[in-house]
């Protein structure tokens, strides 16, 4: 399988992460691409509409995406039990969206503090993207007792979003506010797979 | 079933659409919602964490969001057939994907228009936006051959992005640009799912 992949994206990460989880990484070539949300990658854009990473092609051609059906494939592929049971699969589903779009939201702010020029940035707009992140990660310290022992995809969504704070909003302090997310995220961060894909 | 609801949102149409075909409309209670992105709405924040519509409760309680999570919960419950079988599945949630991309974008365009104050809009951002509507509409009329076989969610979404340009950006002039898609969206549109949910 050939991945479209950037070292800096939360969402190719929950894949690396997932794809490691599952023993599939020595399956996948890495192809680096310049994500760019203006001028969009051409090789991306043959296999996938949105010129987006990560997208997925499978041995025989077929285009895969975004993340979160890329995850469900891999899961598939490798008979794994990341998305529940067919009770479960809801929730985790719905959670993993929840995640996924606190993650969009701060990609979109990112774009805004770093790629429109500085005369045209609103800061109550990014302030309004951060809320979804704040509003996903008390929704997550209000359950963190849980969180040890889940054994689902979601717990990789929330160390994705976490370490995307870590690693382009550093002022959203976090830590400070969800110490039960806090003292969680150091455990978990302990797995090969949340070590081998910290963004730099 | 309690439907967190807009009747602008191109994402809430999809899953009427949906629940229409599978018959399930008359089991699903719709419970309108201000959407806005700034201040959300705190009636779906108790039950979803990004606050946005569509947001499904079930019988028992449990949320279930985003659109794509619940079509295929309704269509699980119902046992439909619009996810495909366990071979077109991933082509079908891949599809599915880009069009629910170009409609993100869509509405984040719509947002730059009609929330960001006037001085502050960027019109290389918007275009940069409506991009992705051209891709993922030139990649259709490429396939549009095929649309009018297919028994899956994709032309349900296929319609929701057309529709959505024409109630928010009729200076866009798809029609022009995509003439398959224009006179198969003419066919499909004669469906009754199609027709009660307008936007307006």
């Amino acid at each position: 399988m050939k991945l479209y992949y950037s070292t800096t994206s939360p969402f190719v990460r929950k894949v690396m992460m997932v794809a490691e989880e599952l023993g599939l990484l020595e399956q996948i070539e890495k192809e680096p691409v310049q994500a760019h949300p203006v001028s969009r990658s051409q090789a991306v854009l043959v296999s996938n509409p949105l010129g987006q990473v990560p997208t997925l092609l499978t041995d025989d051609g077929q285009a895969i995406y975004d993340s979160r059906v890329i995850c469900e494939y891999l899961n598939e592929k490798a008979g794994g039990s990341l998305f529940g049971n067919q009770d479960s699969r809801w929730g985790i589903l719905s959670e993993l969206t929840a995640l996924d779009g606190a993650l969009a939201a701060l990609v979109n702010a990112r774009y805004e503090i770093s790629v429109r020029p500085v005369e045209l940035q609103w800061l109550a707009w990014v302030d309004a993207l951060l809320d979804k992140s704040r509003t996903t990660l008390e929704y997550f310290e209000s359950r963190v007792q849980e969180l040890d022992e889940r054994t689902d995809i979601v717990p990789f969504g929330l160390v994705c979003l976490l370490g995307y704070l870590d690693f382009r909003f550093a002022h959203f302090d976090w830590r400070k506010s969800y110490p039960g997310l806090d003292a969680w995220n150091n455990r978990f961060s302990q797995r090969p797979s949340v070590q081998h894909s910290i963004p730099a």
